[in-house]
């Protein structure tokens, strides 16, 4: 296998990792401190996998992922599993619902990540694609702020998103790009085809190179005077308004 | 006027504080080593209020505020305006899409209230209510994560959720509970007459007493093996589902 190995943290991650088995976890650890409800059933999915557990003072495990916030779990594992775009067409092929993608075109950081993932893996997105430049990693911290949606999420990052989209249409995928200053309400345009959405960057939005590749551009309608809604709630509203036309279409 | 004053941070929160008009501004705090393009309008705004600008060295706003993530802008204001349900119901009157309120029983997380009360802003919510005991309070922290939403936001805190659903009801407010373990989709239930979510804590959603009083529960369709959306995403999906429903009978 090699590659180099890493410490995930937290409940869920560590669960999710388990369950997903996209990644080799060569360790549990187990603060001994910690007395949870939900240690026991951790401890028998990797007694179940195989998985040596090891109870260790709660200030090694702090030790060993760098900080406190870890719940009293953590996993020596290997790195995070990346995939390519051609995976996630290939799993969307055997879906009835078609290609159904996210491209989020320099989201940073890794909390909106987190948030943007767990809410795409409820929505029953195929994959996330990402530029290779500035964009936040699958880190440990994206993986515990998506309540460890990362580790079934299938997360590809490209060199160049607007080639991307251009090969993407090429397939027929529709390209919806999310812009508060656009035109056409979310809620009055067809979503239901083969689709990928992008949402851009928590500051400035999608790059215009990456806009002129949209076939369309969203809004979410809104009421009041503050700008616009965050790149992880408008993500949500989007994704779920595309499921929800999708759903119907079956 | 009386009342505390208290030290809000961050562009929008101080920003959105000046335009809302509802608290008292003593003074505008601006870091001498700032040099931001969004300044300049921010002092223009203040004097127009006739409100004094002060520069001071960002270390003394950080002593200010308590801590260094102010942006290098604070203010000094009264304290944050709260407002009972009657003021909420009062201005919802007005407004032709019929009450539109949301509850949140018991979201502890200053981040999850001010992400919330921004896709809330934005959704046209006429109020969100609360119960005085277990819930984050309307902070400086819960403002600047709302980007400033929070100012704008009609908040009430009550003593007793169950008490004050039960005589929304006999007001003709409909009550729908979020419950992603319950039967029906948000998507196929009506949502366009007066309406209040229900959104429960982040651990263990609502409560049995308050979940008594609603009149029906609502469940976003997910896919996959994680449990559930986050709080703010949720709250943020059916809010938008409800506005596009009730948008569509205006």
């Amino acid at each position: 296998m090699g590659g180099k190995a890493t410490m995930i943290w937290g409940f869920h991650p560590v669960a999710e990792a388990m369950r997903a088995g996209r990644r080799r976890l060569y360790a549990v650890f187990l603060a001994r401190e910690k007395t949870d409800a939900r240690v026991e059933p951790l401890v028998q999915m990797a007694e179940r996998l195989g998985i040596a557990v090891q109870a260790v003072p709660a200030a090694k495990l702090t030790a060993l992922v760098g900080h406190g916030r870890h719940q009293g779990v953590g996993a020596r594992v290997s790195e995070y599993p990346l995939c390519t775009l051609e995976d996630i067409l290939a799993s969307a092929a055997a879906d009835p619902m078609k290609p159904f993608i996210l491209v989020l075109d320099q989201i940073v950081d890794p909390q909106n990540l987190g948030a943007i993932a767990r809410t795409a893996h409820c929505a029953g997105i195929h994959g996330i694609v990402m530029p290779k430049n500035r964009s936040a990693p699958p880190s440990p911290a994206a993986c515990k702020a998506s309540a460890g949606a990362l580790e079934h999420m299938a997360m590809a990052y490209v060199t160049n998103i607007a080639n991307t989209l251009k090969g993407l249409k090429s397939r027929g995928v529709w390209i919806a790009g999310a812009d508060h200053r656009a035109g056409g309400s979310v809620f009055e345009t067809a979503l239901s085809g083969p689709l990928a959405i992008v949402i851009g960057g928590e500051e400035k939005g999608i790059r215009p190179l990456v806009k002129k590749q949209c076939d369309f551009t969203l809004c979410i309608p809104q009421t009041g005077p503050i700008g616009s809604l965050n790149a992880s709630a408008a993500a949500a509203i989007i994704m779920y308004e595309a499921f929800r036309q999708r759903r119907g279409r079956q």
